[in-house]
């Protein structure tokens, strides 16, 4: 069952190894079907080599295994409430990119320069709060999850699908799991750049919401005229 | 009708991607047969694996469409105005290629720091004026275009292919589409340099004239001995 | 004879080679047979393209040739030096892959700055101290190796499977050749992510102790929970 | 005549491009045939893609064509100079490679911050003085080799075979074209080691001389050990 999502979500996986986001098992794609509330996701560990779509770990948002023989990612909980909590997404992506672990690593969120962040993510990314040590020890990848929905109490997380957990690395979603995949190609990029802009300089300023509107609106939302579509 | 012209569009595009200086669907190229007026740009939002010359979008110096089914390209006001203000280029291409954005980003001009910047360009990489209000919310695409005519007033665009659209990325041109996009190769590659150069020694100056003088004349104009030609 | 040690001797310097972390000879992997005491070991300055299980040195623990006919790697007595000083371990490697060596030149530390550097490495990367004229001007391979094992005197190996020897570049090893070549993949991409980070926030902290307990101990030791194994 | 010459110029110029150390025409290799005072150099401007031996022109060392239909590189002049005046060098080579031009763009010489650097380069990789205005305007590439001469005039060319030409590039040389290919291949390499060093520390002190010299003579000179001759 769920035939279609396994394969997108397999070859989601994959795109991320093609992209040069991951190496050995570092990174993690899920989906979901909303009608039926079934993730699918990665099992822990497994080379990408290994990677065929019946390998996929399907559950439900509870956690609770539907099918598979593998244990899911173990950041499976951190995935399950982001779907929990974020409704109209259909995907999820957890790499240690480089670029985009620098800037978690530095706890800074990243700041936007420029059209090309706009045309993606609806402002800064956001650099989720230093975990407490009580959060760290019990369910940890839970309260990862916690800690970016926490966050977005003020976001909407289909204008803003990525997040640097601190002094992690990146997540980022989307409708579906390719979405979420180009979402983390596109976020390794705009870090590099803006690691760039502030060596230019130091003290560079974020563009003026008058260009990130007419930038993020002309791709996104009813008034879009970017593409074929519409 | 005007096959050459697309073919040496597509190609361009093509380029663009193969050089790696763009990833999805970010970055078109142009050309022009400047005996009909006839400009063949890229279409809108098409990713490069499904680009082929009958794709090309032509349309006359005024925008309206002579051939093709699909959307030109967002940024189809920008090339138009460029080639109505910039009689002798005959292609332009738009990238964000990732080191010359962050100069584009952090509203720098690139300085002419040494002589492989001096074999192409004539002096800094020249960077727009930041855009009013008004300028990004009516016409942003003309406007663009607008700003780079603006700021070559006392510039000869073509010993200077090249310029910095600020908070957003370069556009390069020259003398045909692929023309343009080697000034695009190269811009990422002086912007690279410039960067490192800069790391190095914060407060580099340009070289002087003699030396921009030597390199840049030895490729071009009248007296040039390199290459094979005259 | 041990030939399975030689071909896995073998596979690490490709793979070596194959991971972009060396380029001509530059660059050596070993393992050890801890029954019988024998080393294989990479001969010196042999091209990587002529590299093959048969052409591998074989040593004992003292240094004497038991196998080969070429000459073993200059670096064979810091080699030899480990294997005595650190009994779990089963293969070591040598490179200058570039950024680890950028720390090591700079004689600096490389700080625990994220998950991804604790999944790996206990702590921060130690660096050795500088060694004197006396021992660099006799035997000088093995007094690296001596400089290493007197910088791990409170350190567990096996929980530190890397080190830079200062103004020189990594060694890293761990239970078999392949993970020892792991090690120093993980180290290139760790001191990549670290001096991003730097360079983003030059007083960046290291991750508290509670969440490099987290990140090393669900991938090491008896509770690990990462991957498909117990 | 001097087929192998040629060849093995040929080569060189190919082997630049495939290790990514030019694009376009940029770059060219030269050997010589000291017992002739024959020049084999790469035709100026020339796409890599169309380089055969027999397109290589062959010059005397006052730089009168012996051999060849195509002009010689326009940096011809600086080849036959350093021939002239640095007597056991066999092979020279010219690029922009980047990271080495951005130390050459920032006039400073590259400290010896490694062993890495030290295995190949006796001491720091000079930077020519900066040009006059005369040096420029008359004779600019006879002036260069000029300026690279008189930098050398306490220096062994060949225990340091590479030179910063001042806001310009990198020069190497070597027993034979290959050889300078793979000095301008350990250059590239060690610039960038050494822009990371100062990234991380700012006053980094290049390595003692008992260093330097355990690691340049143990690959140079008589009392080598590395590798498998003698």
């Amino acid at each position: 069952m769920h035939e279609e999502l396994k394969r997108n979500v397999c070859d989601a996986n994959l795109e991320l190894r093609k992209r040069e986001l991951v190496i050995y098992s570092w990174g993690n794609a899920s989906g979901i079907d909303r009608s039926t509330g079934t993730v699918a996701i990665k099992p822990s560990g497994l080379p990408y080599d290994e990677l065929t779509p019946d390998k996929m770990v399907l559950l439900d948002l509870d956690g609770s295994i539907i099918e598979g023989t593998l244990k899911p990612s173990s950041d499976t909980p951190t995935h399950l409430e982001l779907y929990r909590n974020f409704e109209a997404i259909g995907g999820i992506c957890h790499t240690h990119s480089p670029t985009a672990t620098m800037w978690a690593q530095a706890c800074r969120a990243i700041p936007c320069f420029g059209t090309t962040h706009a045309d993606y993510f609806y402002g800064a990314i956001p650099v989720t709060d230093i975990m407490t040590k009580e959060q760290i020890q019990t369910d940890y990848e839970l309260n990862t999850g916690k800690a970016i929905v926490s966050r977005f109490a003020d976001i909407d997380p289909m204008q803003m699908p990525a997040v640097l957990a601190a002094k992690h690395g990146p997540f980022t979603w989307g409708k579906n799991p390719a979405a979420a995949v180009e979402a983390m190609v596109v976020l390794e990029q705009i870090a590099a750049m803006a690691l760039g802009t502030i060596t230019i300089n130091r003290d560079q300023g974020a563009i003026g919401n008058t260009l990130l509107d007419k930038h993020y609106l002309r791709k996104h939302g009813r008034n879009a005229y970017y593409g074929q579509k519409s």
